[in-house]
């Protein structure tokens, strides 16, 4: 009974492996290269722990720690769907359920359950752990962007009004965090690395 | 004051991005390429949640996934030691100090003290925390090894001598973790992927 728990846990644990190959459309700080899921998902959970102080609400950090090293898992089947890819995004929660369907159930039932209902916490954005990893995983690529000098921004040419809209909840788990995503956006706006209109549709 | 406070939490995350460049020897799972440290914590993290019902003694669990996520951030300026590189392994210790006394200081100054004190634990490992990452930090990589079938113990002609050497200890953390990762390492000597005696040298 106990080895094929373990079996189940360790089959997961391999499994779980493939979320290094995801790769995301942030790069890495010195811009040399686009980050995947596995990386963001630990710089995330390091944030968690190092800014915790900034929550609007109390947190359990455990639980926000755990909730962040496994948001991304689904996207092993679904692939990460970029921010401002709105085609993208349209079927991104049916591929992403589907996803969810096959690689939970790789664990025993009771921590499947457990991770599946920690990553649909997450999805509904609506407890005090899930607002705080939502503030964290738009801040991470802020301060990745920032450092590189906006190369990803330039590369997708984003406009100011999307990155706003896409960040119309991110105060709701840290006020004060947001306030320092504020300006580190405004300062790339005044370097020209965020668009305040796209040039292409003009 | 909290401006700075947070300036210097900022600084750090940005910092750390660095460990997404250290490459370890360990091939991911489908043998494409090998994994950095990022990857790696962020896999130990995960399995330390997981797997804490495994730890011979009761740890707690926040305490362990951030002495794993961290575990290895000297290495930004150490670089990765490869375990089978008696050379390297001889001045790693002094390296790593030099590291942490740069790295852990760019943040405040009670979180810079918290987090090499952890730091510091886990290079002691003699705290169950220690102990039960220290057997996270072993298995892993015969998790991958075994999953690419051997990729890394071929390419460096690895020996069974010098992987129970190496795991001498893995069994302190977790005596049911370490018979699984036994079991794994017999199967690799039956299948070649150890070598009993080193080729090279006979």
């Amino acid at each position: 009974m106990e080895q094929n728990r373990l079996n189940q846990q360790m089959d997961f644990i391999v499994e779980m492996d493939k979320t290094k190959q995801i790769t995301r459309q942030t790069y890495l700080a010195d811009g040399s290269r686009k980050e995947n899921d596995a990386e963001h998902a630990w710089h995330l959970a390091i944030m968690a722990y190092l800014l915790r102080e900034y929550s609007n609400q109390e947190i359990d950090i455990t639980k926000t720690m755990v909730m962040v090293l496994i948001h991304d898992l689904v996207e092993i089947d679904a692939g990460d769907t970029y921010a401002y890819d709105a085609i993208g995004n349209l079927d991104k929660r049916e591929r992403e359920v589907k996803a969810a369907n096959r690689i939970f159930p790789l664990l025993p039932s009771d921590q499947a359950e457990e991770l599946r209902a920690l990553w649909e916490e997450f999805e509904e954005n609506q407890t005090p752990e899930a607002k705080f990893a939502h503030t964290l995983d738009h801040v991470q690529p802020l301060l990745l962007n920032d450092a590189s000098d906006g190369k990803s921004w330039r590369e997708h040419q984003v406009t100011l009004d999307k990155i706003l809209t896409r960040n119309q909840s991110t105060k709701e788990g840290s006020a004060l965090l947001w306030d320092y995503a504020k300006e580190c956006i405004d300062k790339n706006v005044e370097k020209g690395n965020i668009q305040l209109v796209n040039i292409e549709k003009e």
